[in-house]
């Protein structure tokens, strides 16, 4: 039991404090769903690589939580450091307290870095463990001390947008936020979501991958605001711009020192917040709880973001058919996963704008893509055949909006189960995009348009049916969604929404076809309002594969509208051979 | 102002009790939807008939809440007492409260019966008057002195069903609901909905209109239980069958002093049981708030139980087979929408196990059918002419089963207008019928499938989709529902459901088309369960007046195979002519 590894590294850290477990989730102080390198201590203490975990260490074992995605590649990485790893979504899983409560005598302590878990999370975890007599605490960062060479901070300097592609000021946009704050009688608001900050500044970064957001935290009271980042990020120019609308820039970690200061008490979103921070509130002049009055706000897109969003999807279209022309004209080529991630990447770094992918590229051929959010490997990386189908879901980060595309492009013969799920899905896609409903609809309502087609074959699939989508910012945003769950916020003109129907088969094929839509405003009759979808993905579909009895006359006439919008807003893009070649992908459906 | 009428007797018993103003709502003790005479202190006081509303009077003035169904209505009946009407559902009407806080003066006294409120709604009116520093107070029934010839409390007697009738013993109810006290730690449980009392303890009354339920509290507790109900409502053999499951028979009015003798605190629905009953408990061993457990059991009805429903749906269909040929063959003889009331109450009547009507029968001609909840009045009676629309929603009580069926039946020419609207109805009330769905579908998934093709034309309706239908009990029913507001209890195997999709268009006509349906288990694949609808109600569907161009072959196919169980179903039980009709009626739609 000598062996130096990083968990022996923290068991010995644990003693010197008398700590007797720590728990490391795989976030940061902002609940981020990227993490800069500098934050992934879970990966870092575990040796585990995945993307979603928890690891919890007592002075005899460790166990690693995380979900079914990675329940091959853990064991494999976590078992040289004698990690157990517990398997989350199944029935026999015992949840981190019960666990503890086992391995942990009475009156013992846990402790966490309050940094890294939700003033409510860490509260309801205090409240659970303190039923079998065990303190949690709020210690700080354990894993520092053992980390040598740990990556800094990120510190990638941050630039302005200019109002002529957000269409608001910041100012315009704090006093929304201000007029919200009076409604709730509220003195300060600590904003802690990295792109609610990016959002309200007008200002993006590139402190995280695939997200264009900074390391900061932010707090606006009625008559100052004060934006707190490490002061060289932020050129002098900037800085007097922020100035110029009452918003003072201080070094990040002032934030502490400056609540410490406040006199009023200062309004947080508890489940967003990290324990940390809003413990020094709570112990000052007092916490309380506001959802986010920025989330809403950045949600509906007003016309200008909509209209640098729609040209973001012209140049994001054109990468797109680049692609399929040379995936289509290279298929016998011994092309793998990799090499197509490559490639679409290559034709997105052809466009104006590009700033970067907005998630890892999903290249999922044949079965790998019955793994939801498979992202090849060196190690799974399929080399493409001329058949069946690969699923191909990616995006990028435009300076003028974000995209998020799947199509799946049959690459030869596809059998007849196949192609019948694709026209499944396919239907559910179109029925979503082409519905008309009334104003206060919400995504819960609509989500089984996209899923009825498989449930009449007695199909299904697990994961949502939309997600929000930011302006050039994160690609999963709230707070609205579609999907089978009830969310109570209300569809409404200006949010921008996934349609991302899809079907898996494990070991044998996996569907999905997606295209961003936006809610947009319509007819009123006998005082009800009605709203529809915009679609703003630009690309073509595959029609080969549908299986063509099966499809209505509305459907056609969906497509042929479809796919007539692609050609004329691509084509004047595109060179004579990608126009001739996508012509015939947008030829009249019949 | 000396005139004699109930308000100034009000105000004067008042004045002798110190108090400044009563609330008094439309409803009893147990929170039901229709009323025994007794209780109907809001129409005496107030002269108004309608069946929802709430009557607030002070010294000075008096004033009725009641919604847009009866704001024609209403100003004529209350206006000879001086009261004002407050349309309730127009943003510009107050709430009770606020209207309080502008007519008393500070440190007034507000009455109320604590039987005619939920504890919960007792609660929140007495802090919102507290705002205003207006005391509100439980003073008992303020009416009783001023209403002479007040009816008795209803007594008519109970009946057993037997268990071949109910499927299970009330041991066995009881052994369930004990289990589920158990799960809670609860000791003793009150029931004080009249309709979980009769399914319990499989007993059946008459002291209400439309649902066979009796007047009385239960409280269940580990190793006892006692129903409270006037003595003389049970004979000898229902009390000793009681009293062989260790249920104890007991006055009534005796549910207050046995609550006092508990040394256990007492569990109860707090949305639900009265505000007097809770206070009861509260201030002797302790009250808390449990949902019914009898609530969802009620709603998932046993093999028996359906099995008695369809038997129900069988008479019922013969019954409105027979009105609905007799309308045919004597459309051209004058006949009033209450003529149609009378005729289908007369061949109801001529069923077996007929015992009453489930709620007043809606037979709406022509633009009468446009006011949801028109029920016809001498006053309001339209005659039939040979053309447009009736709608005819009705229900009947069986001993086996409850009914609920509306059919829109064209009565010549129907205008094109007219035609489509009946055709979205009707694409909608198939679409829900043909759906299979995935274990823990809710209903407010499934609401948009009743309403996408209204929703496609800009039209919509403002009720819901489904309500709970009981077994021989309430017409309206919960936990379960399908509408487009989200409620969290998943559809399960054994639940009724209507599923009634309309139109109305105002001063023109009304659609409705409604069957009632039963959640049914179905294939499991990949793990994943499927349930699907079956439909109950057997009566043939209006096919003359469908646009035939809009129909698709999946609504065909559903249409004739519905079509073919009518006629399989009803035909052995009608005569010829009968026969001959339904046979034209079901005859295959191409």
């Amino acid at each position: 039991m000598m062996k130096d590894n990083n968990i022996n590294k923290l068991q010995q850290a644990m003693l010197l404090q008398s700590i007797d477990a720590v728990i490391i989730p795989g976030t940061d102080p902002h609940g981020s769903e990227y993490l800069a390198n500098h934050w992934q201590e879970m990966n870092f203490v575990s040796n585990f690589t995945g993307e979603a975990g928890t690891i919890v260490v007592t002075q005899e074992s460790s166990a690693l939580w995380t979900d079914s995605r990675f329940f091959l590649q853990a064991p494999q990485e976590i078992e040289s450091q004698g990690t157990i790893l517990m398997k989350e979504g199944l029935n026999d899983t015992p949840t981190i307290t019960q666990w503890l409560s086992t391995q942990l005598k009475e009156n013992a302590t846990v402790s966490v870095n309050g940094l890294l878990f939700s003033a409510n999370k860490f509260l309801s975890l205090k409240k659970e463990l303190e039923h079998y007599n065990i303190q949690l605490i709020n210690r700080g960062d354990c894993v520092d001390s053992i980390w040598n060479n740990r990556p800094e901070l990120p510190n990638t300097p941050v630039f302005l947008l200019p109002r002529t592609s957000v269409g608001e000021t910041t100012n315009q946009k704090l006093n929304k936020i201000r007029q919200k704050m009076q409604q709730e009688e509220i003195k300060a608001w600590l904003a802690t979501a990295l792109d609610d900050i990016a959002y309200m500044f007008n200002l993006r970064g590139a402190d995280i991958d695939f997200n264009p957001v900074f390391m900061s935290y932010a707090i606006i009271e009625q008559n100052s605001a004060k934006l707190f980042i490490d002061r060289e990020k932020i050129s002098p120019i900037i800085e007097a711009k922020l100035n110029k609308y009452n918003v003072e820039v201080r070094p990040y970690n002032e934030v502490f020192s400056y609540i410490e200061s406040l006199n009023t008490p200062l309004a947080m979103d508890m489940n967003k917040a990290n324990y940390y921070i809003y413990n020094v509130a709570a112990t000052n002049a007092g916490a309380q709880h506001l959802t986010s009055p920025v989330s809403l706000m950045k949600a509906i897109k007003n016309n200008v973001e909509l209209a640098g969003i729609r040209k973001a999807m012209i140049r994001d279209g054109v990468a797109m058919v680049h692609f399929l022309k040379w995936l289509e004209d290279n298929i016998n080529t011994q092309i793998t996963e990799l090499d197509v991630v490559d490639k679409l990447h290559y034709f997105r770094t052809q466009q104006d704008c590009f700033v970067g992918e907005s998630f890892p590229t999903i290249a999922a051929y044949a079965q790998n893509a019955a793994i939801v959010h498979y992202t090849p490997t060196q190690e799974s990386n399929a080399t493409l055949q001329p058949k069946g189908y690969l699923l191909l879901d990616s995006g990028a980060q435009y300076l003028d909006g974000t995209t998020d595309i799947t199509r799946t492009i049959p690459l030869g013969i596809v059998s007849t189960d196949q192609r019948m799920n694709y026209t499944l899905v396919f239907k559910g896609m179109v029925a979503l995009s082409n519905i008309k409903f009334p104003k206060h609809t919400r995504g819960a309502q609509l989500d089984v348009l996209a899923r009825q087609f498989l449930w009449q074959n007695y199909k299904n699939y697990g994961h949502g049916t939309g997600h929000g989508v930011g302006h050039f910012l994160n690609v999963h945003e709230g707070p609205h969604s579609i999907r089978m769950q009830e969310n109570p916020v209300e569809l409404q003109p200006g949010m921008i929404i996934s349609n991302e129907p899809g079907y898996y088969k494990a070991n044998s094929h996996g569907i999905r076809i997606e295209n961003l839509i936006a809610v947009a405003s319509g007819r009123e009759v006998d005082f009800n309002k009605f709203y529809h979808f915009d679609t703003l993905t630009l690309c073509p579909i595959d029609l080969k594969t549908l299986v063509r009895q099966h499809i209505t006359a509305n459907e056609v006439a969906w497509i042929n509208s479809y796919h007539q919008m692609v050609f004329k807003k691509l084509a004047p893009m595109l060179d004579e051979t990608h126009q001739k070649w996508l012509y015939k992908k947008c030829s009249k459906y019949v």
